[in-house]
């Protein structure tokens, strides 16, 4: 009999998905599930999108190009302007969403054993598309007590090997909820400068910025054309996470060059979603404005209910829809899978995603959970009552 | 400055991607270019597919799971059970296109340097698929002499190594035609059971067959269960290309486990193209039936009339929509390009893909071109004309 491989057994699990039997099963025993676990936001999705795949008069639903047609790539050029990076549209290459931008990516600029170092707690997918690519994840760790902000640049110098090849951030942060500031761009432009390494963005979430704090693009830094490298996606932006468009940007031509070669060999990108993607640009300002206010105020009260909770502790985000919530708890993992087996509130749980799984150093998170606040406030409070009442039983 | 990876520069680029600037150029001067080099036809996708995207009433374009949709797969599973293959949703994972679907299998069965062994001539892509999985290509060769039939089993014995995991065949063959007998996919069970090797099969023109013939799966071969992975495709059986959905298929529990820890990791499948593919399986056999009329007529004129050329030999397919074709001159690269650059009947010339860039041992092919018979008739004996006429004047 065949067997598979060390790398598809390697492959990890997010860590939300071995919870996902057990939240099937809560729900079969009619409880009801508030999803605090994953980033699928409950926010429709922009008229116009929706409106040019329902009046698309293709007949023949072909091949795109496979870096994306020049027209829509154009647009994604202009939009860039607008946020203070200057590109044209031979700097982006069209995705299957941002997944598949990073994957192209570490193709393109590493091989097998090599090393990006990244700040932890980071999106655990980076953990897949890594060992997909045979790549070395080194993390450098940020914590609670600095609201996960960049960890000193002396701690990302010693892990530099000659192995190393890119430093990868999240900005705003997945799952820190942590906004980069401009002096902290500044201090990574320097070091992949020093140490001739790229930078990679994931700028997916450069929109959902709270408290009038600005997101502050690699592209925008000067100097870094070389090195700088933004992974894109339309999937939070215009909530269109099913489109599974994004895109990759960079002014580094050998790089482009390698990505291209990546993108022609699985032809191209899904052509419905590249419409809707497009028509997507020309959403009014009016949505995002209601719905940053939106998430801004979720955000809010998620924090505010969760400082009402004894020894709960959390940075409060200043991008993006996440935040760790460090409980007094041992292991998050048990406590979160309690929650959907044995725990409710007249007939309420909640689902939390367990911290550890976005840490790569073993043990640490273990008392930290994830929440994203893609519910609508009545629903954050009602699920932080569940989280303080939850807490009350599972300590004693 | 920061250097693309060995991976990054080894990525393969089509043969056809060097000839585009070169047919751009053409047309800028007002030259008309029947396009015989690529797989995009020119069929109209099924108006039910076409419908369900238009008339769907989605507000909020959310991820799908990550193996698509159960009623979905199911259907899918439906549709094998014609198709002589007894499978259920639980065997099946919905991909972004077949490209994505042998991404999968190969990081799933396969680790750095591990050999997957290929007929040639085959499908270019899969040279890229292994770059970029690390992946080594180990070509067995068939030979237009032969029709292109599956080499003798003792080729392959002599080729495998501790390394060899798989046997990859695309049946029928792009860039061949050549549709594998009932008999020679029994040869390939026998040896992949006695190696312990995976039998991987793209399927992607299943209901592509002439004269009759009858497409026969890796999966309807029995004793298989645990070495046969199918590769699918809506792309081509609706002329849905741009859609970008297939699925991965096996029935060793081992592989989807693995595939699908592959597919959470790039969550999800992109969603308006998952309703177009769902909708698409009830498609009318009429659909059907005429598409294979048409292109049985189309390889039946093509066929006729390169026979019509001097020094020109083609074996005739019997499946897919492609042939090879052997060509009295030395280099087809040189040729392809002097069509597109030099030459054309009236202001019209072709564009065909030069055969090499489809063989894994060097200096093999270079005679040859593949040509799509993705045209209308009319268009398909115009375009031979030129041909003729390309080559009188080519070898003078």
């Amino acid at each position: 009999m065949p067997q598979i491989s060390s790398k598809g057994k390697a492959m990890p699990q997010s860590p939300i998905r071995k919870l996902v039997p057990f939240a099937e099963d809560a729900k079969k025993r009619g409880i009801k599930v508030y999803h605090l676990n994953i980033g699928q936001p409950d926010i429709k999705t922009p008229q116009v999108a929706l409106d040019a795949v329902k009046n698309n008069t293709l007949q023949t639903i072909a091949y795109s190009r496979s870096e994306g047609s020049e027209v829509y790539r154009t647009k994604i050029a202009n939009y860039y302007k607008q946020h203070d990076v200057t590109v044209d549209c031979n700097d982006i290459i069209v995705t299957t969403g941002g997944s598949e931008a990073l994957l192209f990516t570490f193709g393109s600029i590493m091989d097998v054993d090599d090393e990006v170092i990244i700040p932890e707690p980071f999106y655990a997918n980076y953990n897949g598309f890594s060992t997909a690519s045979g790549v070395k994840v080194v993390p450098v760790m940020s914590t609670i007590n600095d609201g996960f902000a960049l960890p000193a640049i002396e701690e990302f110098e010693k892990l530099i090997t000659p192995n190393t090849k890119a430093i990868l951030i999240c900005n705003p942060g997945n799952p820190t909820g942590y906004l980069y500031s401009k002096a902290e761009i500044k201090k990574l432009a320097e070091i992949v400068k020093k140490h001739d390494l790229f930078l990679i963005a994931d700028e997916v979430y450069r929109e959902f910025t709270y408290d009038g704090a600005k997101h502050y693009s690699v592209l925008a830094e000067s100097g870094l054309d070389e090195h700088a490298i933004i992974i894109d996606s339309v999937s939070k932006r215009y909530s269109m996470c099913g489109a599974r468009i994004g895109c990759i940007v960079s002014k580094n031509k050998d790089f482009i060059a390698s990505a291209l070669k990546f993108a022609q060999a699985r032809l191209s990108p899904p052509t419905y979603a590249q419409i809707a993607s497009e028509a997507a640009l020309e959403t009014p300002q009016s949505y995002f404005d209601e719905v940053i206010e939106e998430y801004s105020e979720r955000r809010d009260t998620l924090i505010s209910e969760l400082k009402k909770i004894d020894n709960v502790k959390v940075a409060t985000p200043k991008g993006a829809f996440y935040c760790i919530v460090e409980l007094p708890i041992k292991n998050a993992d048990d406590f979160a899978q309690w929650l959907l087996e044995d725990f409710n509130v007249n007939g309420e749980t909640i689902m939390v995603a367990p911290a550890a799984g976005f840490y790569a150093t073993p043990g640490v998170g273990l008392n930290q959970i994830r929440i994203a606040y893609v519910l609508n406030k009545e629903s954050l409070i009602q699920s932080v009552a569940i989280l303080k009442a939850a807490l009350n039983v599972y300590q004693n």
